[in-house]
């Protein structure tokens, strides 16, 4: 089969190769997905210039997001079958229960073979079932993005009436904005640009700061929230941005810490303390994560947003969209 | 009557002073408590400096920590009466629930008055029974120090066989020992004095580590808990143990952010989100974890480790030998 | 002022009468508040016949549930002032945390006088603020009704995705029903008309079950729910729902217990055992529950739904419509 | 090899039978355990009766309980090698998470074949290692019992100083008992004979109450509570005692529900809606569940109580002693 590969750490163009692999059988326990679409994550990028920790496996098939169909299944495989419209969980040991360094060490496209290619091997349990009222072009944007967003808020215990802050229009910032309407909370979105805030507002956004027009955007969090502050920012990591973060929260409040620029210089850890906040490591999620999201998904019939779709030979077009950053949500690769 | 009062924040022996003051007289809802004794917490010598965040109201009776008889109840006060044996809360006004700002302006010693009197007034939100079977002298030893232990092991939600770190053996730290033992955790305790290690072993402690031997002490950590670190650590501040504390708790783990000097170079936090660990500020804690704390204290009989009693007139001698970190447990003063 | 006594157990039309009292006046921490409308709740009828334990003090101002102005504070009072807008507490003395014996006796217009009155007299800690956008009309429907449905969904810890099932379209259910959706869950609504469940879906209702069309209603819930079972059902207490309850909801689920006639042959409750499945008494809530709620239903604008408002002069005629269960959300008197 | 087989639903002397079956070859993801040692719990004898729901295939290799070394694995298993020291879970299929049908129908010696047997078969997923300091017929002790009432302490989430009351000697009271003491709670033991009382005693327990001697004795409970009663009760069913629990359980507090005879006339739970408590149905736990309390054991180095061992030729005789209920902690048969 024509699959991608990330053969050396030199950055995209020299790290991402087309090859000729062998189509993959299953073992005892393994299951053959045909992957129908993929997805970008900010991650993707890292992966290819190396020093990610625990992602740095050469040579290996990039992506975590891939959604698709069970093609084959190896012997013993009891809960899958031809035909199954399947996508499979970022870290592909991460079953349930507390994260642990096995799971730390298997995430798709990193330290284990991703998605990038027409056919994966996976064992059964890193599977989960896709919502039937979504394509694949729209389930392959969830295994990172909204998992990620997912366990955030459940992990800040986001409640009806709490006010949750995104920052930017990313794919885990979206996502965060859809799960923050259905979970009952008052969602406020900051951007640089008015057009991604008019989108962010279509999505349910109750606040919108343009941070460039308001650069002290910390100060419009507390006036939005009557001065006391957000309880929860899903802080995704933007250059100096978990300064603000920290005092656009209130006291008692969380930061989940979902991505965060290795700054020479970085902030200080100290406000946190003494306004008894709680700033939580957020790594994507297990398959019972992936799987309790599905069901709310399906049940409220959410859409994910998906930006632009690319042909499965433009996978390095796609990469350099997603690189310049223009998209509102997701940047999706279709086979 | 004759107090203490912290007049300026040129440090100890400048801003520590004695003065008279009019005897307290209680107005509705609020109550006079005839202090016996006192402790002291590092917190205490670093108002005496200045520039610790809403903690600089000046004149200040100082210290948080006391114990005492109710002499003298207002109008409406319902829930006490003279003679009743009572503490008060750290922050004044945090009753139960979630912290807010109101909370953390009413700290006792810093934010408004404190316990460094003979006699104080005080809401009667504000007060706790104390154990029947501590003196006075164990009782002044829990408003900051247990509290916050308390409140550190319980929003990091240890459970039994879990293990918790605890840096050192100051006052937070021994509670922090004994309170996981009773959470049938358990214990792995570092310092750089055998003897205060010999200590430690004698209240439950199960590792022991000897930092000073020991430099990469978190590899101790690692080997007591069989490669994986430990689930929990107090984190109390001492100079750049936050790198070593975030590499000595397990993927998944909880740091509790009690104490952080205000370091010139502050420690990335990159390595939280990288083993998706939770860093969590805790700031004392309310009426409520109080009270909860003194059931299981009586229940247990658990008996608080108090290293010196100094008489009420040397309390300033009380402050010195306290900074002189000879101690394990915790310093008092008795009137 | 002109009040309503329940001065026997004698049943509405003996019970009930209309008196002439002295104006309350405040003591030290009490508030006196100006009652605007009121609202009845089935539990109101009950206390009219006696024998509702820890409810039948005599005589007594009925009626849990009121709304209006702060009309006067007493000293020490420092949260509210003349005018705010405010409802009590169904249990005056539930401030937070656990209920205790304190609290279960402290409920209005059974165990303590009520708020079918001109004007009463609370302890300041018994007070909520009511959200801005409410009449005095729909704000009193939320004491006993509304924070019930709240106690019992989050006791449940209803989840995004999760399915809750609502018996009947009474006060409770439709406070249920509005609040499911509003924590991202799917509702189930059961009636045995037809206008009522037309009703039910206009408030979001997702699937609808007339019992009088099928009366083994439990296998509609199955089958809605892809024959696992509802999450969690508020079982209001029918005669005999309990039984169909209990199969009604899955494994592992929860049966908020929430009224219960006292059946001369109780069902067993051996099926929650064998299906893992929880029975969560609630009975009303605490203050913090009610600001929470006060928080969420603010945010997201939520419109109680008032069935009919009656004058206060036929405050008997109310308890009659109220008591001929026709109504479809809360029945109030206005003031 | 020479196995034990249900085969009738005829009670004890005729239902179980000696019999010869093929020895037992691993499948894909499977495990052949070589069993050392059993253990039999109240439920085993009621299987032979029939009616039990869920556990009434026939034929079947009897108890869930027993413990022994890995013999062979099947292709695909990863996790398990010849000679590994395990257990298997009570429930089959229950890996983590909710519980749900599928689990409920896997009960090992009801739903499926069980461990009376020199060797079974089961999927990798179903088992736990077992810790290091315990024998077999220790461990044997711990699938159901132990399970049972760590999943009790856990789901009404006893937190250090809480009161823990227990029901009797047997398996799953002499679990709670010593988990009780674990959490750091008080735990309160009744029998009708005192030299079991002696036994808990022994064990840590805080206050006991010869119920023969004190027939009210939910009264005895009260005064060893100062009048508040206990915060969960451990109801392992005695025929008539959910009503004293109910009774003595404090307001809020929970009713961990483990077992109840199927009663003529069952007791009312009007009392758990009246103050607002818990009633949680406990059925035996997950993988996940049993391996968090295996690591509590061993941290702890907890023994459990294995009251008499029978070889396991004298099966039949080890159920006879069993239904005696002469026992203190656990009948063990030894292989």
């Amino acid at each position: 089969m024509k699959a991608y590969q990330i053969t050396s750490h030199d950055g995209l163009d020299q790290a991402l190769q087309r090859v000729d692999l062998p189509d993959p059988q299953p073992g005892p326990g393994e299951v053959i997905v045909g992957i129908r679409a993929n997805s970008l994550n900010y991650r993707d990028t890292l992966v290819t210039m190396g020093g990610y920790p625990r992602n740095d496996t050469l040579p290996v098939i990039p992506l975590s997001d891939g959604a698709g169909e069970v093609a084959a299944v190896g012997e013993g495989v009891t809960r899958w079958k031809a035909g199954d419209r399947v996508a499979a969980n970022f870290m592909r040991d991460w079953v349930a229960g507390p994260i642990d360094e096995t799971a730390l060490r298997s995430s798709l496209g990193g330290g284990v073979d991703g998605m990038l290619a027409p056919y994966v091997v996976l064992p059964e349990h890193a599977l989960v079932r896709i919502p039937d009222h979504l394509s694949f072009e729209q389930a392959a944007t969830l295994p990172c993005a909204a998992v990620t967003a997912w366990n955030a808020l459940t992990a800040a215990d986001v409640k009806p009436g709490q006010t949750v802050l995104l920052l930017g229009t990313g794919g885990v910032s979206i996502f965060g904005l859809q799960f923050a309407k259905l979970f009952g909370a008052t969602a406020v979105v900051t951007s640089s640009r008015d057009e991604k805030l008019d989108k962010a507002r279509g999505l349910g956004a109750d606040h919108t700061i343009n941070y460039a027009d308001r650069p002290e955007w910390h100060e419009a969090v507390l006036e939005a929230t009557g001065g006391v502050g957000a309880d929860v920012v899903l802080e995704v990591g933007g250059n100096g941005t978990l300064e603000r973060s920290l005092q656009a929260v209130r006291p008692g409040g969380a930061i989940a810490l979902i991505g965060l620029l290795a700054q020479a210089d970085p902030p200080s850890i100290l406000p946190a303390l003494l306004n008894a906040q709680r700033v939580l490591g957020i790594y994507v999620g297990s398959v019972a994560m992936f799987n309790t999201m599905n069901r709310a998904i399906a049940a409220r019939r959410l859409e994910p947003v998906v930006d632009r779709v690319f042909p499965y030979d433009d996978a390095v077009e796609a990469y350099r969209y997603f690189a310049s950053q223009k998209h509102v949500g997701k940047v999706v690769i279709a086979h």
